[in-house]
Order: structure tokens, then C-alpha cells, then sequence
């Protein structure tokens, strides 16, 4: 038994305050996976484990995940599971979990390996402009990704990992992030995607201004969603052999720099009773599910 | 200025406290909109208000709504909204409205009056099963809806909110909620809903275990969402004039009864690589998001 502070239990200090925990995330290239079905999934990817926090009563389902962790498992009661991370630990096991290097944006573009595949040990960092891959990786390549969706700015960990969901669900190949995008590894990312974002490649792009070159340059036509009811609907928009459809932030959707740079904008028409009364726009969330079926529905279309 | 506790701000007391709000909302048939856009929708609707609690910067904007509320207006200083709340209210504005009686099941299946066009005083309980619309309500009655969702069982208020705007943004025409699904009008629905149930027209069944023959009496064929892949795509599905789309609990999906009263299960299909990785499903606002598209889309095309 333990009680807070134990410097053994660092790992898993205050998961509510998000920036002690984006700062100590970086710091040590760490992440949080939540419940049993997400720790097995981050430790399927290839995630390497640091150390365990959980209650007697997951010791048994968890066995196999535990063994050889050695003093890196910590059994403790609930209410000091509470203490330490300041919050009733619904799910009963954390798992504090190493971070690799994130493939570059043209990595992933031309087929990075699988994130299970095998990866690096650092942090967010990745590897140099060279094109080489993440270090450690000698696994199988992925696919080269013909649908790929890219946030811009997105700010709740939630919605991203909500969105991972549907993409994973839907058939997207990978996802780009815009530089200030919002963490898929935050411990709430990770819970909300039930560990989707163990299984679709990602990457962070440099630089948000010529975000899209990047894209174009690899063939991908860019797509803009938009509340704007004058663009083309997504169902009726041309498809090419690569398609990036690109989502903008909660509050104010894509960046006007993005919505010129883009190929075409596109919306998801709503009922005109809808507008009338005002009701102006679908949640992210709901407008990347409903955007990544259109994608997956068209792309079977595609001969 | 006030301080807590003070009997004129209860309504506003610990809105985090779930067991607590749900208690006291309907003992005194109210519930709480929040920011000067849900509170305006509110107020459109015709909800009347009982008092708000806001900070001195929002008395300003919200001028028109405050006129001839006297002394239920209570201006306070950030920290002391805190207090009384228990939480950081990061839209300055809280309005404690008053709840009308809901309409039956089969006064919405009807074509019940629009909410916004007037209705009773009371709180969540509804007019007697003899089929008079609520009291009060004398305004223009809503078209007879073709398009429905059912809910059954949801427990996060989140989920109903959100679910509320993309039916709203995406054409149906109206809810019907199985007894122990979670409150529209609780705080968090109503948030996330961007004020989106009051513009769509909702009712609540007295009975789960025959819920869904009164929507077969009406003529709707009932279609059950489910992950199984094996069901038929909704894309597919024969369309008829009235279509009820029964969506299921977080955790659970729908329960079996429902699945086997339910004229036909139907399914979203998922990416084969998904399947393959363990990606097993969507969470339940994203499925809703692509079934009330997949539902507005088929409309169209039905002549």
C-alpha cells in the first residue's frame, strides 16, 4: 500500500490538472491509459508500460500485463488511487506508458509503418527532416493512405479522441495534426477513442501555415469542411485517388488561411426547418462521423 | 451582491451535483439554461424564467431578457458564482427556467403544438392518457413527423444534448425517450445541445416493455441500430413514409427486447481493417450524427 506523495507514483499525480499533466507528459515522454481494454490495446501497439496503478480487485484480469513489471505495479485502495490522481478511478487500473516518436508528416503520407509495428522510445519528438523513419521501427509499412482526415487547432482531447473513434471505424488511413492541435495520447484522448489512437497512424505537422503543401504535393485533394451551406455537399464532391478531408477547431471552425489554401470546401447539408430556426452547425464530432462515412461510403464506389 | 447560501439563489445551487439537481429541478419543475445564446432560445421557446444569476459584464447584452424581472435578477461577482454553483461558470450567465408539461407519446406522434408555441406551467409530468394536449398549449400544431428517433436508456446528459442537435440540424422531426433515459433539460443537455431541445418536440413513454406498439399503431416502421454487421446497412434499408430510428444505451446498445420488437435492425457498416484491429464500434452521438444524415439523405429521395 502507498500513500500520496510517493515519488514512485509521479506518474499518475493529479490526471485532472491539464497542464501539471501536459507539462510532465512532454517531460518525461509519458501518456495514461485508462481500464483494462485500453491498456491492452496501448500494450498491443507496442507501447512499453512504466508502471502500473490499479486496485486489488484488476489484479486478476490484468495478470498477464503485470508479469515481469516487478515493483513498477502499485496495488492500492480506492481512496488512495483517489488521492493520488484526484479523481474517483472509475475503470480501477492506470497505466503510465511510454511514448514514441511520432512520424513525420511526409512519413505517414507515404506509408509509415504501423504504429504496432514497433517505434522509437523518446517523446512527441520525432526523427530528423530526412525522411528517415522513427528509429526502432523495422516493422511492416502501412498501407499507403488514400483517405486521411487533418485537424486544425481542435482544443477539447475528448472530441480528438472522438474523432479518432469514427476513423478508425470508417476506414481513414491517418490523421495529420495542425501544430496546436490537442494531444491524442492526454489521458482523456486515449479514453474516449477506446484506444483508436493506438491503431491509426498520426503525425504533427511543423508548420501550420504551408500545412497543406504537404498534402497537395503527395496528391491528396483537400477538402474543407464548412458550416457554409453554399459549398458542395460532401456526397456530391469529386473524388480523387487521395482525399484529405480537413476539420476545424470547436469554436470557429477552419482557419480562413486553410479555407483558400483548400482545394474545394464542402459541407454536410442541413434541413432547411433547421436553419430557419436557427440551429446553425453539427458538433465536430458529429460533423467527422457523419464526414467519414461519406468517405468511406464513396470510396467503395471508387472502381 | 449575495453571498451563499441565500434561499433566492437555491435554484442555482451545486449544479455539479447530479442526485441533488435531479431531485430539486423536479420538485420545483425547473431547469437551468446557461450563456445568453441557450438562455435566448430558451426564453424563445417560451420557457418563462424564474430568476438568473449573472455577472455584472453580461447584464448589458442580456438587458432585454432582464426587463421586468425585478429582483430575481442577481448580479454577482465571479467568485461568489462559484461558490453558489460550485464550479467556474465560464458564461457569466445561468437562468433558472421553469419546465412545461411534456406531451404524451402519442400527441408528439400526432403532430403535437411546436414547443415554442406555447404550453403548460408545470413540471416534467404530462397531460392525463385521455389524449388532450397539455394544458395551456393552444398554438399552431407541429407538422405530423415522418422522421423519429428513439432513445433508449441513455445515462449521459452530454450524449442527449448532442444527440438533440444533430437531430435538430438533420431533419428529424421529433424524440421519444424510454422512461429512464437521461433528462433533456438538465443542465448539460441543454448545454451541449446548444438550446436544440427546444426546437425539437420531445415526449417521454410511460411503459419500456411495450414502447415501441404505439409507434407501430402509428404507422412507423421501426428500425434498431445496432453494431452487428450482420444487419442490414441503413443505406439499404427499405424506406417507408414514417421511420422511427431506435438508438441504445453507452454501454449496452439496445436492450433485446426492443432489438427483436423492432421491425428491423439496421447497422452502420464499419471499415473491414477496423474490424480486423478490434475497432468495434461507434460511440452512440457519432452513430446518431451518420443515422440522422443517413435518414435526411433517404428522405430526399423518397418522392
Amino acid at each position: 500500500m502507498h500513500d500520496a506523495p510517493d515519488p514512485r507514483l509521479a506518474d499518475f499525480a493529479d490526471l485532472r490538472d491539464v497542464e501539471l499533466r501536459k507539462s510532465l507528459e512532454a517531460e518525461h515522454g509519458l501518456f495514461i491509459a485508462e481500464g483494462e481494454k485500453v491498456i491492452r490495446r496501448a500494450v498491443a501497439a507496442g507501447h512499453h508500460v512504466r508502471s502500473v496503478l490499479l486496485t486489488r480487485r484488476w489484479t486478476a484480469s490484468l495478470a498477464d500485463v503485470l508479469e515481469g513489471l516487478g515493483d513498477r505495479v502499485h496495488v492500492v485502495d480506492d481512496d488512495v488511487m483517489e488521492k493520488i490522481t484526484g479523481f474517483p478511478v472509475h475503470r480501477g487500473a492506470l497505466a503510465s506508458m511510454e511514448r514514441r516518436a511520432l512520424p513525420s508528416v511526409a512519413e505517414i503520407l507515404g506509408g509509415a509503418p504501423h504504429p504496432a509495428a514497433g517505434g522509437a522510445e523518446a517523446g512527441e519528438g520525432r526523427t530528423g527532416g530526412d525522411g528517415t523513419p522513427p528509429e526502432g521501427s523495422g516493422g511492416e509499412r502501412a498501407a499507403v493512405p488514400r483517405r486521411v482526415l487533418v485537424l486544425e487547432d481542435l482544443v477539447d482531447h475528448g472530441n480528438v479522441g472522438a474523432i479518432f473513434r469514427c476513423a478508425a471505424a470508417l476506414g481513414v488511413e491517418a490523421v495529420i495534426l495542425s501544430p496546436r492541435c490537442a494531444d491524442p495520447l492526454y489521458r482523456r484522448s486515449v479514453k474516449v477513442s477506446m484506444g483508436a489512437v493506438f491503431s491509426i497512424p498520426y503525425a504533427r505537422m511543423d508548420d501550420w501555415y504551408n500545412g497543406l503543401a504537404e498534402l497537395r504535393t503527395a496528391g491528396f485533394r483537400t477538402l474543407a469542411l464548412t458550416p457554409d451551406q453554399a459549398a458542395v455537399p460532401l456526397d456530391e464532391v469529386e473524388m480523387t485517388e487521395r482525399v484529405a478531408l480537413l476539420l476545424g477547431s470547436e469554436g470557429d471552425g477552419l482557419s480562413s488561411r486553410w479555407l483558400h489554401e483548400a482545394d474545394r470546401p464542402v459541407c454536410i447539408p442541413m434541413s432547411p426547418a433547421a436553419l430557419e430556426r436557427g440551429v446553425d452547425s453539427l458538433n465536430v464530432v458529429a460533423a467527422a462521423a457523419i464526414a467519414c462515412h461519406g468517405l468511406m461510403r464513396r470510396g467503395r464506389a471508387v472502381p
